[in-house]
């Protein structure tokens, strides 16, 4: 790998419904010498998330939509390999939204150092610790306001973002910890490694049914990272005053008409239900609460989770694509 | 009319639907004399709302659904006719919950004692400062968070709740306020009595392009009586942030199969929206705040409103139908 160039993938088209390989291509960008205040970076890890595919869309009103035949931007992290700016040396390891890159070169107000955890990898910094917990915190303790001795259900729960919004839920005092997930192996990892009470597949039936049976007695909280069916379902679970997180709609990212809607929405109004949507990127205040108690967390091991890893930048698309069909457990990257 | 009899109109079998005349019975019902602690009232108007259709559901969750072979409880002023309780004396204005009714009789501990405002009827307390205005203040202020300067979309905006509604919102420094309406007669009053910058009728084509041309650059609150399309309408229009009350779906409550529910509900996600179902009875604490505020807008002028008054108690139930056909401009009531 030569450092003087920068392998990237970047968006050459818009996908309707699912991304195709051919929306995106490889280009190799041949990089100036270093400016002053500017640092180089080797990438050790980058990130594939479920967020991405809405910013494959031109859609209005949404962070700003990728921008064609420029890279795809995404967390990654990596180490410095040369330095013209102060606090960066070479061998810090440093988290940036620079994406699929192998090098990645700026100013260094694009980066921050991070903290290297013994016996963890890097890529914790884009799970765990990073927007992904954060996501998983905020969401959970913020949005939905989750109280000690209420019941959550958690869509999508074998995800990097719902293995750890389960958990915070447990370690926050629920009452009931439901998560749904698409596969029978996902549903056991859901109650026997990330301490749910209940869980269920998804594809075994409908949701409105097999939730009802996990929750008998209703839902208080809803964490919704799959929208649809799982959406209208908590809709009909909700006890009076219950609050949804809603945090991604993975169901209905890649559908090329719209999605039905959920029929139940007067539940609203007669149960006096709280429905809020979020992207983690406007609660940058609650981030040193957030990384004090993860840390102490993982630190304690009472926070477990899991990473899928992928070899190889190549594959980046791939990763992405698999993702969208639940292939993965816990956070998906990509290892360079 | 004797005061020894009550006449009053049960719910006798749950419609499906719209509610039928055979779906309720007019019962005269022989009254007790008073026990120590109790009143009776001669009641001058009873009120007809829109939540009232949900109560003849047998619906989970809701707030108690109306029994059957009982009265139709609703809100009702009156005058106070004979009394063995403490405060309350004969002549006395009060207001109270016991419904569709000529002559109440219950514990003092059923009615409170309301002012009588000069050269008002006592329905005001039924209406702009009753049930009614409190929605409109706590639905804005509490639920939505109005804040100075934004744009307001309010649905039924010619109804008893959206005509208060849209006059709070001007109050509180609103940039500006629209509303919808199924008439050319209630768009009018809209703009020209209610002071609404803009108004649309939704019978003329399609809500989400109405409410574009209104709001060009978007809402920030939206106040709902409507539901369905409306709803739907209202999250393509909200700008980041937007904030919903859902009060009322009256286009959904008659319907015999489920409604279609909005197709855009990643929005929410997308925009970081907010939406919250209510109903006013859980928000009492604000009632000191609304009255004191609501009081003085009238008093001054500064709101105005109208009233759809039924003659007759045996016209309650058509009242209740011609409402929600959207007969009435203001609250309806009906007066005995």
């Amino acid at each position: 790998m030569s450092t003087s160039t920068s392998t990237q993938i970047h968006l050459v088209s818009r996908p309707t419904g699912w991304p195709e390989h051919s929306n995106f291509s490889t280009v190799a960008v041949e990089l100036a010498d270093l400016a002053d205040g500017e640092i180089r970076v080797a990438n050790e890890f980058t990130s594939v998330d479920p967020y991405m595919r809405g910013r494959m869309n031109e859609a209005k009103s949404y962070a700003a939509p990728y921008a064609l035949n420029e890279v795809m931007t995404a967390g990654a992290v990596g180490r410095v390999i040369e330095s013209r700016a102060e606090g960066f040396n070479v061998g810090d390891p440093v988290l940036h939204q620079l994406g699929w890159r192998d090098i990645a070169q700026a100013p260094a107000s694009n980066f921050r150092v991070v903290r290297e955890i013994e016996g963890l990898p890097l890529s914790v910094h884009l799970g765990i610790l990073g927007m992904t917990g954060f996501t998983a915190y905020v969401g959970l303790l913020e949005i939905a306001g989750l109280k000690s001795g209420e019941t959550v259900f958690i869509s999508g729960a074998a995800g990097a973002v719902g293995s750890a919004a389960g958990q915070i839920a447990r370690l926050k005092g629920a009452k009931r910890v439901i998560g749904s997930a698409g596969s029978a192996e996902k549903v056991d990892r859901l109650t026997q490694k990330y301490g749910y009470d209940a869980a269920f597949n998804y594809k075994d039936g409908p949701v409105r049914g097999q939730l009802h049976d996990a929750a008998p007695s209703g839902i208080d909280v809803y964490f919704d990272n799959v929208g649809g069916e799982h959406l209208e379902a908590a809709l009909d679970a909700f006890n009076p005053g219950g609050r949804g997180a809603l945090c991604g709609a993975i169901s209905v990212y890649n559908l090329t008409e719209a999605a039905l809607g959920p029929r139940n929405m007067s539940n609203m109004v007669t149960r006096g239900l709280n429905l809020k949507g979020f992207t983690v990127g406007n609660y940058a205040e609650h981030y040193p609460a957030f990384i004090a108690d993860m840390t102490a967390w993982v630190a304690q091991g009472k926070i477990v989770f899991d990473e899928t890893v992928v070899e190889g930048l190549k594959n980046s698309v791939q990763a992405l694509l698999d993702l969208m069909r639940g292939a993965n457990t816990g956070k998906m990257v990509v290892k360079l």
